[in-house]
């Protein structure tokens, strides 16, 4: 194990993090508002202390990088900046207690949008900006930002391949150009501007600015924290409209934006899985607002917060503008299995992502063939290309440890004592990085209620989630840790 | 497609249905009911005339059976089976309804032992023979009956491995003697030397002679149509505890007590499955019992209902000491995962089955070892043999078929209303074979609160689980009835 090469690349990650802070520290400072700004000032010092000691053990480090090195330096990234990420709010006395402020920041970074704030009104403008931040960062991956603009380039970290795919979204990851630093560069100039847009969009909506701004952080993660206790409930109808509109865009895959810009537009149309996530967010739009027809006073209120609240749950963005806890049985069946599904490969998404549960039931169909005719060979396609068996083989297990994980953690959760429902929801929720559950996670509620020890659980499920699984799973496998 | 080799099936499997209906019609003849005597009359008729059409249709039938019709026909053969099977409770107007009487026959012989009575007591002891009879026969498998004592052999009927293969639950079906209908043959005598032992020792705890009967029937099919309102809990402790022993014993892989038989014990105790089964048994009634300690005035009877509950849960049958629904939530969410699981393969349990489990987790390992060293090439063993790559590609499939009618079925369940634990559980009792769920449809209550359509809905899961999902998903697919 090279580990060396792992304690340089937390060096530059960390360095990276205490930047990130220093606009949090600015509006505290603009904000005068004291508590906020030694959290923030603390939060980074510290950072770049451990940041240098990092540095100064990996002196002489090999650039060698293999898989294992990577899905460990993934994995091991997220929980440091995860802690690191979590002083601020300590500090400050804004979330005074370690494991909330941790399972805050991991769900910020996660982009799950869980809370276990009740009133998150009552933080200050400079937290509030930070625990967005960490949705906008944590959407895209910190690892392709890091490699998209350090000045050393993909060689200076002995940046592989390994580490891009296993901080991406999704059964199979493709470049978009040669060279993977160009092609991070890519995707993040692609987010920004995006960003960008929805800020305009939203301001345009006569929304103050610095709201805009937290908003589209939350929306272009698909992360869910707001800045208002009712979520989006309190806003007007355009700017809920735009919310739905721009959840929607962050939640497809982002070389369909490269494809566009390239006026590709037919190998966009004709993606199959574009055509699965719109297919599946408008059958559920139309089936739910049949659903909840008479719980809104007009037609156009009730279409308005089907769609809205299925962009949400199927991004796994988490945002909300009604209590869907409250809806028929059958829109709350709707609205779990979107859970599940999820949002396409490369996006900020989470879930089982559509591309992968296409390929999980073309491989499916492929089995029932396979059983009828035993001796034909059967070949799986998407968009008319071949798929590797690997890949096929890596979607199933993916569900396979998906199953596993979700019953593990289920059972854990459970000891606290709460309903099937509520304990069943936190977990896919946490698990899919949502963010809302149901009963007593709903929309209108928060996960404080749950022990330190579930907050833990999920703190490992959400991270599990996000980095998808493997790279969090090989940090408890011994073979890991054996050397060669 | 030879349609006329499956008329022949269907002719035989018909015939042995109405020779199984024999003994119900001589009790209700003896206890002089007149309805259930019609309607076994008119059952057994009809089901002879339907036969002998089949029969009269396969005349020159060509003995040429492939995957393919094999598959179609096990899964054909249990749709008529349970169709001619719920004439004698519809005529005799004990179950007048027709969609009610189906679920109930279907639920026989899947050996879920989900009911649609409120009051079970209020049948005639005919009708109640019958009802448990389709559990004991469905457990071990209608063909392998069929296969086991039909006078032609396997060359009369064309059986092929197909067949048993499609019937046996399992990943894998060893044969344990060169001849199918030898290894049919072994299993059902060993089916039938424990059931009468489980009679043997109910008996001695005083239980009337005919409930003894009836409910060893249950637990051999590990079914649970019991014949009390309360199911288990009237009885003595002693009779609750031979039970939770006998459903142990029936969710063993049969091929154990062959090469108990044989004297093989060492790989007996050394076999993963069996290991693995007793472990889950014994862990979850530890948790349990930890977890219950105050709801019952002694440890004795906290002991007993844990470990009959766990027994009854795991091997899917369904029989109920106490209201597990009143337990606390990490209680239930263990019997929730239980359901699950299930027993071993090739016993007459349902579930994923122990073995399958198993398998899935040792690939789900090797997954993450080729993570981290993708260039090695990883053999998963079973019992030290190597597993065969398609059996590892058939469990995960299963998985995933699995997962994707579980989640079909919850939607459109919901659409009646219940809770989403009442609907999750019961789609999850229907598709394991269980029986029981949570909340509205828990071990106190019944599945009668569902509309027509979902009971058809769990119909077709109760068949898709016991069958493996398989032989049911290929009747709906396209490729099935196109000609070669």
């Amino acid at each position: 194990m090279n580990y060396k090469m792992i304690a340089r690349f937390m060096s530059r990650i960390l360095l990276m993090e205490a930047a990130f802070m220093l606009p949090a520290l600015i509006i505290s400072a603009v904000d005068g508002v004291g508590d906020a700004v030694f959290g923030f000032v603390c939060g980074i010092l510290i950072t770049l202390a451990v940041s240098a000691v990092m540095g100064l053990i990996s002196r002489n480090a090999q650039l060698k990088f293999y898989a294992r090195e990577g899905l460990i330096c993934v994995g091991l990234s997220w929980i440091v900046l995860s802690i690191m990420g979590c002083l601020p709010f300590v500090i400050s006395g804004e979330i005074p207690f370690f494991v909330d402020a941790l399972f805050e920041t991991v769900s910020g970074f996660t982009t799950t949008g869980a809370s276990i704030l009740p009133e998150v009104e009552k933080l200050s403008r400079g937290i509030l900006y930070w625990r967005s931040f960490t949705h906008w960062v944590g959407g895209m991956g910190v690892l392709v930002f890091l490699l998209a603009f350090s000045p050393g380039g993909e060689k200076g970290i002995g940046f592989t391949m390994h580490l891009l795919r296993a901080e991406s979204p999704g059964p199979d990851i493709g470049k978009l150009v040669p060279h993977i630093k160009d092609t991070a560069k890519i995707l993040y100039i692609l987010y920004v501007i995006i960003t960008l847009l929805n800020i305009l969009f939203l301001v345009l909506g006569k929304m103050p600015f610095f709201e805009a701004i937290c908003t589209a952080f939350g929306a272009a993660g698909t992360g869910g924290f707001g800045i208002k206790n009712d979520s989006m409930a309190s806003y007007s109808p355009y700017i809920q409209n735009v919310c739905t509109v721009f959840m929607l865009l962050f939640g497809v895959n982002f070389s369909c934006y490269y494809l566009v810009m390239l006026r590709h537009f037919k190998s966009v149309i004709k993606d199959e899985e574009i055509r699965m996530y719109f297919g599946i967010v408008l059958v559920s739009i139309i089936l739910i607002s049949l659903n909840i027809r008479g719980l809104y006073p007009t037609l156009e209120e009730t279409i308005r917060h089907a769609a809205f609240q299925v962009s949400s749950i199927i991004t796994t963005t988490g945002f909300a503008t009604t209590d869907f806890d409250l809806w028929p049985s059958f829109s709350k069946a709707i609205i779990l299995c979107l859970m599940v599904v999820g949002a396409c490969a490369g996006s900020t998404g989470g879930g089982i992502k559509c591309g992968r549960a296409l390929l999980i039931l073309k491989s499916l169909r492929r089995n029932i063939h396979q059983a009828l005719r035993p001796n034909q060979v059967q070949v799986v396609r998407n968009n008319g290309r071949r798929v590797d068996e690997r890949v096929l083989r890596n979607a199933d297990a993916y569900l396979a440890a998906y199953v596993v994980i979700i019953i593990a953690s289920f059972i854990i959760v459970s000891l606290d004592g709460f309903s099937i429902t509520t304990n069943f929801s936190a977990v896919l929720s946490c698990f899919n990085n949502i963010g809302p559950g149901l009963d007593a996670v709903g929309p209108t509620c928060n996960f404080s209620i749950y022990s330190v020890l579930s907050k833990l659980v999920l703190i490992a499920d959400m991270l599990a989630g996000r980095l998808e699984i493997f790279p969090i799973l090989v940090l408890f496998s011994k073979s890991s840790w054996k050397p060669r």
